[in-house]
């Protein structure tokens, strides 16, 4: 089984740090989200993608573990990686590092669900999704 | 000619404070929705008011002054005020003060446009509108 | 022992509301701030209270499980339960439910360290904390 | 007398597109950040740089003009412009077009200025922002 993954820089906006001087702990949603729509263009499963296919992929679980503060003036990676599962789900897992010494600063999962256009949960792997997976390897 | 306004408190998030411990300008811009939000359940003409009419109304202008800081533990209002024009527009302006002493923090405005349901912009007043202004009076 | 928790109404911004017409997920972390916050100002727990003592309370932890969406026009409560613990630590669940129905949209948990002015990791359980535990008999 | 200006691409998020499938107009906030992140990283006006100083360079006056929605698939460009001026203020000018085409999208302007670590505001020019004025002939 192949291992999907990839890396893409952040950028700290003077904005996201707050009067700790340290990046909020409410921005590393978007980090993971940064992540995720980097995985989509590079493995073909995008937003845009899904919802063509006929599908929303809302979040149902995100965990965050803080290890290490995120400083303005850092330039950290996050790394995500597709987690193989046989249900009708998506798992990520992440893991934000610093660019300069390779420490991990944070790790994270997210767990996406089907659903329709009408917003009923799709309890079966859509055909595309499991197309996608064999494409894949995962 | 009627003036119509509506006043709302603020609540200062700690994560919107920045690490110059003042709230970050951009914040400001859901200040006035709050505003907004306000302004169209007391007078009916809310977001979800206008999309029953079939029409959209994103901002086509937005300005602030920032006069004074905002500080976490201030708790500021905002006024919203109607600014009555013939144009098929929605102008408003914005006060925020300090709740305590009555000082002047910021002031703004925004003007809204009206797009149909296929994002063509309205250029004549929707007829909701002009009924609008009528029994208001503006 | 006691249990200490708090419930607070959540105003949803039109601009909370992503492009599937749900809350999008990463504003659950300022719903829990929100919460907090409430919590804090009620049992003297506050950002404020901890900086005055000479402490940060940094979060190292944060999960959130999104059962239903939340939507544009619901009018949600989120209630916030201070989980006693021995370690140097502030952990606190979460339930938003919906107001009207009462049903549960989302639950989660966040975990808090105490950190000095220097940025240092207090591995003890600070004194104004144990005495705040014993006011509170948790 | 010299034109200083950069430009830098922005990243749409999902997050920042609402439900009218069009970005939210609070983050065009952001997007002007990047850009005078950008110009102060490649001019020497940075944050922290000014910060180095002695000073802070709180914004007092934004605006924006919305002209075209900004879609989440587009990958609009945002330029930034030093606009000269002898009070010691720091303005700039904003262009936000649509990198494909190379339509305007929106447009605006901010001024910063100065205050001392006490929160004071500067009247005079600073020194060091005099020499940058005089080293990059503007």
């Amino acid at each position: 089984m192949a291992e999907l993954k990839t890396t893409v820089p952040l950028k700290i906006r003077f904005s996201e740090v707050d009067s700790m001087h340290i990046v909020w702990h409410g921005h590393y949603a978007t980090f993971f989200e940064d992540a995720r729509e980097a995985f989509g263009r590079q493995y073909g499963l995008g937003y845009m993608d899904i919802y063509g296919q006929g599908f929303y992929a809302p979040l149902v679980e995100m965990s965050v573990k803080y290890r290490k503060p995120v400083l303005y003036d850092m330039n950290p990676d996050v790394t995500i990686c597709f987690r193989p599962t046989d249900a009708a789900k998506i798992v990520f897992d992440y893991e934000i590092t610093d660019h300069a010494g390779g420490e991990v600063l944070a790790t994270g999962h997210t767990v996406q669900v089907f659903m329709d256009m009408e917003y009923r949960l799709v309890w079966a792997n859509p055909e595309f999704y499991l197309n996608w997976k064999m494409k894949w390897n995962v």
